[in-house]
């Protein structure tokens, strides 16, 4: 049994706090809103982000991270991924020994093109960093609160890190933890799913069908492996759990919040009054500007993700720009799908 | 402009009809049961298979085949698996020129294990057979019929009938075809992802979540690829609209049979009752006998498919046989889906 710190109390670091104090480990959430904090110490109920979940007495909150941290090895850093850069900065100030910080957080920083992992190895020094994990899968934190059956994977460049990690959150009844080796692939795979959610709400609520969706997240996948396989990522891991697994549940669950905001753009609201309405980070929309630009840069065609940004940025109807995807050129499956493997060769 | 015979005025058959209708093809659509064949002719409705559809004037029914194929050189093809050797053999009889035989239908026979593609080799003497072509996807025929964008794949070991059938169904408003010369990939997807949608059925009616529904989805993908591969079909068939595409529609859309029937027998409904009760062939029932004799024969394991079978022949309950899929005890992702690839090289 472990001291951990779970950084940042929204719903996911709730959720995986939860598994952890399940599993008998002294849970430590950090997170700056006292009112959260306190409804964790005081009714084990955070009201705000998991209502309805009672939090087991060994997970304890903390509004200071010098305190959450103190005498833990592992983090698991569980904040929006606009905010990480902060965290950390601020955790390498507290920290005082060597730490394995676990992200469970899926996005790409726009502009500097980083992945998660890239972002921390860039801003611990390495003194404090022990190891670099992400935890990833498809795994609304809804139903791991009430202990239904989810699986996740375990990845990092040291397996024996990755393994760890896979034996503190690992439970028999409901939380099943599988290792991959290849970072890139399961950090692309978490971050961009979430640009096809946003495309997937959107022809939902344009009042299209499941055949529709069905061909968009078929085409997602397609573009989301051929760029991840550019950047050094092992295909196979776009057919795993944090590829076609994580699109699945993000495109087709009422608990996404990146399809329910697509959902809104479909119906013909404006994005700020979206972002307004959701009161939650909407993370695909930071995520569809960096890989906008990552297609950019390694010239990887990437159809669904240009028309979305149109959408986002530069005023294009949902409408006009999901018509013109369903009436691309290409007739011969296979052109696209060999893409996937070959441009890997070349 | 041509003449083409549909045959079989089921939902698929009567919706690929109205696709060819409204491209503006003659079409005969056959079928066996007068009152829907009146239907379709007085009233330009198929009431039992497609209420609420208008019906072009361009397309007749005839229950008589000789009638229907008089003056034809395309066959639609879309009865249930179960009928197809009988349709066949009629076929034959009264056909006075070679045909290009397009199938719609997904499913495997058991004990011949045989795919449709080879059952309609086997029925049709040479000299009335030009070609046969496979055309599949996710496509419910409700949203087809409602014009609602929706995509699917022509294939062929001749990629030229292949192309020809593309021309015949494309209608550039809502109904896109791509080819694909990976015959075996195309079937053996189409068919083998029912078998994964009667098992994600089981688990949401047992309660399960989004999570469990979205790994199996991911596991059940992988062993119809490495199933797929061995028997020499191309692993990236599987991630195209054949593949995730098709399985995604029929796991996740409230319009799909063996969706439906899987989800009661997760409720504790025995598989008669089930059966009794849907008043349509369920394809996944039969295939799933037919896949596990396969995984046997060719030694594949399959643990999705083989609880399934164990469900539906053996009396295991629902609940058990998904726990046991649960607690499987491999820890390694990467393990499972190199073996999709692996399998092949061997």
């Amino acid at each position: 049994m472990e001291k951990i710190a779970v950084l940042g109390a929204g719903s996911w670091g709730t959720a995986l706090g939860f598994v952890l104090a399940d599993n008998g480990h002294d849970v430590r959430i950090w997170g700056h809103r006292q009112e959260i904090i306190d409804g964790i110490n005081e009714m084990h109920e955070n009201k705000k982000y998991l209502p309805g979940v009672e939090l087991p007495m060994t997970m304890r909150g903390y509004t200071s991270l010098e305190e959450a941290i103190l005498g833990v090895e592992t983090v698991i850093l569980a904040v929006p991924t606009k905010a990480i850069r902060e965290v950390l900065q601020s955790l390498g100030k507290v920290a005082t020994n060597p730490l394995t910080i676990v992200h469970v957080s899926k996005g790409i920083e726009p502009d500097t093109l980083l992945r998660i992992s890239e972002m921390i190895e860039q801003e611990m020094e390495p003194a404090k960093l022990q190891d670099v994990v992400v935890l990833s899968g498809p795994s609304h934190a809804e139903e791991v609160s009430r202990r239904q059956p989810t699986t996740v994977t375990s990845s990092s460049k040291n397996m024996k890190a990755a393994e760890k990690v896979q034996d503190l959150f690992n439970n028999h009844q409901y939380f099943r933890v599988y290792t991959n080796p290849d970072v890139i692939g399961v950090e692309i795979g978490g971050a961009l799913k979430n640009i096809i959610a946003l495309a997937a709400g959107i022809t939902d609520g344009l009042g299209y069908g499941d055949n529709a969706k069905a061909a968009l997240m078929t085409r997602g996948l397609a573009e989301i492996a051929r760029l991840g396989s550019v950047l050094g990522a092992n295909p196979l891991t776009f057919s795993g759990l944090t590829g076609i697994g994580d699109l699945i549940v993000t495109c087709t669950s009422v608990h996404s919040r990146n399809w329910r905001a697509g959902n809104m753009l479909g119906k013909g609201h404006k994005l700020e009054e979206v972002l307004d309405n959701m009161g939650m980070v909407v993370e695909g929309v930071r995520t569809t500007k960096a890989a906008y630009q990552l297609a950019e840069k390694y010239d990887v065609k990437m159809p669904i993700t240009q028309a979305l940004y149109d959408v986002l940025f530069n005023d294009v109807s949902a409408k006009a720009a999901v018509d013109s995807l369903m009436s691309r050129t290409k007739t011969h499956e296979m052109e696209d799908l060999a893409n996937i493997l070959g441009e890997r060769k070349n």
